[in-house]
C-alpha cells in the first residue's frame, strides 16, 4: 500500500527574513547623525553672528545687496533650526531617516540654502572689497564689520555644503 | 555491463557571458555624450562672450572685482575647452568615459570652475546693483555692458552645473 500519511511531513519555512530593500549606509553628516547635528548648529551659530554684526551696522539697508545678506543667512538660519531639531529627534529616538523621499527633502533644501547663502556671501564679499581697497572709503564706513559678517556667512555655507553633498550622495548610491 | 562510454555528455556551457560589473549608465550629459558636448560649447560661447564684453570696458582692471570675475570666467573657458575636445574625441571614436577616476576628475573640474564662475558672477552682480540701484553711477560707468557680462556668467555657470551633477551622480550610483 503506497498511500501515506495524511500530514505531509513538510521542510520547516527558513527562519531567516527576506533580505529587505538594500538601505542606506548611515555615514555621520547624514540627517539623523550626530555629526550631521554638529554641522547644523556650527551652520546656525555661524549665520546667527553673520546677522547679529551685519544689523549692528545699522547702514546695511541702504544697500541691497547687505540686505539680500540679511535675508538669505536669515532663510538658512530657519533651515539649520529646522534640521537641527529634526536631527536632535532623530537621536533621542535612536532612528535615522532613510526614506528616500525625506533623504531628497534634506539635500534639496540643503542645496537651496547653501546656494542663496554663498551667493549672497560672494556678493557681500565683492562689496566690501570695492568700499575698502578701490574706493578707499573705510573711514565712513562699517568695513571691519561687513568683512566680518561676509566670512561668518562664508563659513555658515562652508558647514552647510557637506551635508548637502553627503545627502546627495546617499541619495544616488541607493 | 554499466561501464560506460569513455566519453561522457557534457552539458554545453551556457553560451551567455559571464555579466560583467555593472558599468555606469551612460545618460546625455555625461562626457563622451553629445548632451555633454552641447553643454561644454554652451559654456564656452557664454563665457567667451562674458569676457569679450568685460574686457571691452577698458577700466575693469581698476576694480578687483571684474578682474577676478575675467580670470575666472577665463578658467571656465579653458576647462570647457578641454572638455569639449574630450566629448568630440570620444564622440568621434564611439566611445565614452566609464572609468571612474576619469568621471571623478571630470566631477572634481567641474565642481571648481562652476563654483569660481558662481562667485565671480555673484560678486559683479553685487557690484553692478551697487553702482547701478544705490550709488546710482551708471552714467559714468558701463553699467549695460557689466550686466551683460555677469549675466553671461551666470549663464555659463547655469551650463557648467548639470555635468557637475550628472558625474557626481553617476559616480555615486556606481
Amino acid at each position: 500500500m503506497m498511500s501515506g500519511p495524511a500530514v505531509h511531513p513538510v521542510d520547516a519555512p527558513p527562519m531567516t527574513i527576506a533580505a529587505p530593500r538594500i538601505m542606506m549606509k548611515d555615514l555621520q553628516g547624514m540627517p539623523g547623525t550626530l555629526g550631521s547635528l554638529i554641522l547644523c548648529l556650527c551652520q546656525l551659530v555661524f549665520a546667527v553672528i553673520s546677522v547679529c554684526v551685519m544689523v549692528t551696522t545699522s547702514d546695511f539697508p541702504t544697500l541691497v545687496c547687505f540686505s539680500y545678506l540679511v535675508a538669505a543667512v536669515g532663510l538658512q538660519i530657519i533651515w539649520s533650526l529646522v534640521l537641527a531639531i529634526a536631527d536632535l529627534y532623530a537621536i533621542l529616538v535612536k532612528r535615522s531617516y532613510r526614506n528616500a523621499a525625506v533623504v531628497s527633502l534634506f539635500a534639496i533644501g540643503d542645496g537651496i540654502t547653501s546656494t542663496l547663502t554663498f551667493a549672497a556671501a560672494c556678493a557681500s564679499a565683492g562689496i566690501t572689497v570695492l568700499i575698502s581697497n578701490d574706493l578707499d572709503k573705510c573711514k565712513v564706513n562699517h568695513c571691519t564689520r561687513f568683512m566680518s559678517a561676509t566670512a561668518m556667512a562664508f563659513l555658515s555655507w562652508f558647514a552647510a555644503s557637506p551635508s548637502f553633498f553627503m545627502n546627495f550622495w546617499s541619495l544616488a548610491s541607493r
